[in-house]
């Protein structure tokens, strides 16, 4: 073989090399095996979204037709025997999901006094109703019942034009009245009808209309990936659609896949394992205690404190998962001055402290076993300490960091360093100064930059 | 061959006889073949039903959404700026379809006082709106949306408990903005996913569910029998399907079909040919001039009159057609007064006149050259010659009977024989009496009833 | 005194007898000395409008709220149970009271079909509901609730408008539930505050406004005319009001006025009392047998035939009254198909028979003892016998009419004399011709105009 | 004299002395000069609640109808224009006022959260709209429209229940739209049909039936208290009603009377002197910033701060007025979790320094001019000097307090005595310490309390 010849061969086999890009095949292997592009993980919070026609009843929580129609809760039961006519049907709902005040760019406004950095929104529950114009659901759409908008396009062009967000959208893959869908589970799920008449084509129209970053399937667990066609799906997603380099999805895709396979893991939902996982993880909750959609009938005492957000962030992402933070906006299109407090909190929590959370991995360790309300994260070769609690003390004593001469420590948002003594084997005790309450940098959780540890 | 195996062998023939059906092939010339089921020729008289969401706004037609937002006709659109709110959707109407009043029981009651043999009644009209609680039409069905019943069924038993009226079924096969169709349409017809997905699982549905004995298509003409799959779908009927025997249908199959395949022809709408037809076919008509669909906008100068039904009905009936004479109740289930007389009149007239209508077959002629208003039917060895004017002199002469010395005429429903004299070359003066006012025995049209004609 | 001294006086006596018009006291006998206006005993025939909220229920009858929330008839409060919310009150059902198809223009043509030449349109029913826009029922009338529209201005401006119809209004005193009423009620009608706020000033502004012809009040039978304060209020009618020439009132001005004070006597609904009256009076009826709102619920066996209507209208002018046939319009504010036929069919029947019913005057006999369907009025020196019955043999024989030489018997509508033969002692024998089914001039009731009698 | 006669003379003086009450006369001298019950001055903080039809539109303010239909505002036609079918009025929302959530028990738990001991519920506001079963309002309140529910009776009932509340009404005198009042206006006030037939007979409806213990009228200011009759019935209110000894009321009693005579004084809406007043006063104010009246259109900044509203509070009950804090309570019957929250801030601020607000009364400072976010209070000897903003030093200096020897400094919810040196002249230098973020004992505003001052 000539030089030339030689050259001309490494030439094209270089140019292999770089136009070549995996395509991924159809198998959990094949799929698993692609990374998660690196956005997701530095993110940290998202935002969920989940809005439909039950925010029209918005009675109780978002399950509100199979509580009623499904296994008759009497609560239900008689709600809708107080309140409306006897005939009246759950897609009688559909016309007064109103949307009247419906304001993309302000609800792009809200989201992002949060500090998330991405959304999650429902284009479709297991009640089946589509949130945008699809050619999958005749008239039963917000383009064609009710709001007579395409609320998915909407809000994901005010997310685009306003923010640095980005856009995800949640879609549920079962229907619990759908008949084509009950007649699959009828057949055992050897027919998948409801699949390839419904369930793929809309997850088409959406990648190819939305280019959305995430797809977060749910309403899988009835049934196996092999049914849902997953792995088919995916593969198209990655090798073939216009998401395909920056797309992530969940793990939701069947009854065989949950917490085994497909992109991060949700598990179940409000997943909170309290220690390290191995693969990427998202607890996603919900800032109502007891429901996903907006339910008019809720208490303050039903929606969790910022305390209480705070504390399931950080122990979160201390333990590898993002967090995915639920609120459900009003039929009128409203997202209701509580939630915006809640994710106005978290924003001015995170002003101060995103610095320990954004873009950090887990550490070594993570919950402290001397300050039990301590979790840890770690970027670089800095670690992080945040703490639940402020020292009630003038020693803040921590057994996990191991100091050197060099080590250095600091609390965010507030000047200076703070002294520190070794601990007897490992361990440190940091010297909490008197902060006048006015110059106390945040509320809620505060955080410890400590730099130069020996165990980094 | 011994006798025995002769016998034998003669068996096994008969057997084979006995058990022959012919199975039609899936083409035009063998779906053609089938002779009409006689119960269809004999009965004359039909009654059609479009009932649907469009019976909500009640205002023009029935075609109300395809002129709003199809055509953008200014009516239609003033209409809905003067009185809805400016988002309103025509599916936002299917709620208030409360058919509140619906009694089948008494509709029986109502249609059967027409004289009426059979009822077409509308599954589904171009808004893809399904009567009954379909699988194809998910939260687009009486089912689920609005009425909460099932209308079709609980109709089709109605009749078949108290009458001996056939039940039959409208089903428009297009939707005007059914997207699946829509697709199919702008792939120039080369994909079917709308046949396939759902107007073949629609007619499964209601044959297999209502056993109906007439499948009346309609809103085929933009397509080819091809893209409806329309020989397939019939040889299933004629084959397999559970009303094989019974069944009639119409010519609706295709743009290729109509007014040349498939079981009676109809043709187009208010068809009267005026003159003897090849092949069955049928009138249908409308009592109310200007739409199918009830609507509250009209006032008594937009319904036909008695009069008018009659000379209509008298002429297609000659001319060897049915009449297929519509009805349109109102959104909460009520057939109005006015519909109701006009149906009382023509069973009042039927009980006089029923002997020149039903079994009827054509006569050699239909309309007489003489008498203008006079229109000829035809059972066994009776002429009846139907007059739509009651005669004005003593004498009253028609061209077509050639008689003979036995020849007798009656009038239907006045005692004894009316003398005559033949006229010279052919035809009949017939000597009409003094019959006092109270003693007619019918209005609109008088049936003279001939027996022992030469030229029957 | 001069010459000229008289002459003034003379002139001056005669202004003041010129210009003078008895001044009616507020007393009965006083009110009871008006003659009516000529106008409303010629006209013989009115047309009722009953209007309300009541059509919007549209069930069963226009006493819908007492029936439901008064008496508790099973009936209305399944009904309601069965279609509507719990909570639902009468009150509620306003805004549904559309009218979106009022056209008082097409109702003027339709009213003026039926040949009368009355209105009698209701203002306000026992539900208090105002038609049009008053002061005195704040929220509660048709310009703030449900049609946005002055339903008794545009009905009155059409009428006058388009035909010579005389416009009356009608006005129900009481009201089932409004309290103010009610507490007069428990003070023993002591107190007449409902009387002072309420009628008093309604009555005012109704005849101020619109200057009807007619005021017809109803719902007076609990109190009496005292508690009304009705001679007070007749005599600012007749003395004062911008209408007192030419208005006509009833007898409904309290327990102790019906059938013995007022203007006509309408005595009680469907009043007919078959013999000749002293005073005049009206027979209110109605064409839908058991209601005098509109009710959707109604087969056409709940409406009167036309036989049925013209039968009683004879009758009652035979014997001196009006008849005041009752309509209901629906709540979208359309005249029913079906009550326009039976309209146009009245005026079709008086513009061959009206010769001898308007104008007219009882004959001193009213029903015939040989011909028992036989009716009689006068005018001038004719005599009208108007038979319900076509005579069913070649004569027929009445009792009353003496004739002599000259006297001469037609036929309304149809050309030329009828022999007759004087029967013995009394009576006579008309001798009908043959008169073919084409020349009747009208069916229903056929009318003999019979000149010269003896006993005119 | 004997002595019996003495003691006799003495008994019956004594018994006059004790059974005479004072009665008040029908002017303002008189009026003016009743004591205000002791129990108000007291309580210092009340809940307003604003609950009428205009929570059904819910949109921008509750003057919906006047903005929409008296001065068009561009913004309320546009809303209705966009949302509404063209014939909407504003009595057809009420049936939309639904009240399904109402739980007046609820209710009573989140208003005694807020540590408030009055509240003041609005009976009727300027639309109109009774919110009580009123023989004055005949189908334009809320037991015959919409709720059917006595809101103001079952409140009541949960409140003296559940709660040491003081329960009190508002009540709109005048009526934007009401005929009757708009009559009146016309006339110059010259007639007074709406005070007699409407505004008196709703206030004696609403004292005797609810006997509340405070009467808080508006919509004065169009006309006169002479108009208003406002001096009789403030006469008969505190001489011969039911509530006669603990009842207080407000100064809206008329254009002559606002900020002149009455009860305690409103002047105008939100406000707030700035300096102590002469007598008693209230401070109007809501927590929507722009509404009485829930919207649903407000955004988490179109709510007052916790800071805010407490930063108000201690000034206005400084200046010696009180504060009523206004909450719009939503269509269906809900108190929002935003405005429970704001609720539960101000009774956990309560908690702990209510010591320095209940029973207090003015000092001779209010305004410390040294320490401007520091306003005063005073109990018997005690000065409570409460800062909006928590001392960034560590003196914290104050120049209104004389000290001596044994003047005392303590800090409501925290324990022991803080060390303090006099300032020359006059005014005291506190010695701050140094109190962990977990030991503050509140937030927003904090509560000296000084003892043993030279000038108390």
């Amino acid at each position: 073989m000539s030089l030339q010849g030689i050259l001309l061969s490494c030439y094209v086999l270089l140019v292999t090399v770089v136009n070549c890009k995996a395509r991924y095949e159809p198998n959990w292997e094949s799929i698993d095996s692609r990374p998660l592009p690196d956005w997701y993980d530095k993110a940290k919070l998202g935002i969920f979204i989940n809005w439909g026609i039950y925010t029209v009843p918005s009675f109780h929580n978002e399950w509100f037709w199979y509580r009623w129609k499904g296994t008759h809760d009497p609560d239900y039961v008689e709600f809708m025997k107080n309140n409306y006519r006897p005939d009246f049907t759950y897609p009688d709902f559909a016309a007064d999901l109103t949307a009247e005040f419906f304001d993309p760019n302000e609800w792009a406004r809200i989201l992002n006094s949060s500090g998330a950095e991405y959304i999650v929104h429902s284009s479709k529950h297991h009640e089946g109703f589509g949130m945008w114009p699809t050619n999958t659901s005749f008239n039963w759409n917000s383009m064609t019942v009710g709001p007579k908008k395409d609320l998915i396009g909407e809000l994901a062009a005010a997310i685009k034009a306003n923010t640095s967000i980005h856009y995800g959208i949640y879609h549920s893959l079962f229907e619990w009245f759908n008949p084509i869908y009950l007649q699959d589970e009828a057949n055992g799920y050897k027919t998948q009808n409801y699949v390839d008449t419904k369930v793929i084509p809309a997850l088409h129209e959406l990648i190819n209309k939305y280019q959305p970053d995430i797809i977060w399937p749910d309403g899988d667990w009835e049934a196996t990936s092999t049914y849902w066609r997953a792995t088919e799906f995916l593969a198209w997603l990655y090798n073939d659609s216009p998401v395909g380099d920056t797309v992530v999805t969940n793990d939701r895709w069947g009854s065989d896949a949950r917490c085994h396979h497909g992109g991060f893991f949700t598990c179940e939902d409000r997943f909170q394992p309290g220690v390290l996982q191995k693969r990427k993880w998202e607890n996603a909750m919900t800032i109502d205690r007891a429901s996903w959609g907006f339910r008019r009938d809720a208490s303050l005492n039903g929606y969790l404190t910022t305390q209480d957000i705070i504390a399931t962030f950080v122990e979160t992402v201390s333990c590898g998962g993002n967090m995915l933070m639920n609120i459900g906006p009003t039929k009128e299109g409203t997202i209701t001055p509580l939630y915006e407090e809640r994710l106005g909190d978290m924003g001015s929590w995170l002003a101060v402290n995103g610095d320990g959370i954004k873009g950090t991995r887990p550490w070594t360790t993570q919950n402290d076993t001397l300050a039990s309300n301590v979790w840890y994260t770690k970027k670089s070769t800095t670690v992080y300490a945040i703490t639940l609690q402020w020292p009630t003390g003038l020693t803040f004593s921590l057994a996990a960091p191991m100091t050197q001469p060099g080590t250095t420590v600091e609390l965010l948002g507030y000047p200076g360093t703070f002294s520190w003594k070794a601990r007897a084997g490992k361990g440190i005790d940091i010297m909490i100064p008197d902060i006048p309450f006015n110059k106390m940098p945040c509320k809620w959780a505060w955080t410890f930059k400590i730099n130069g540890l020996a165990n980094v």
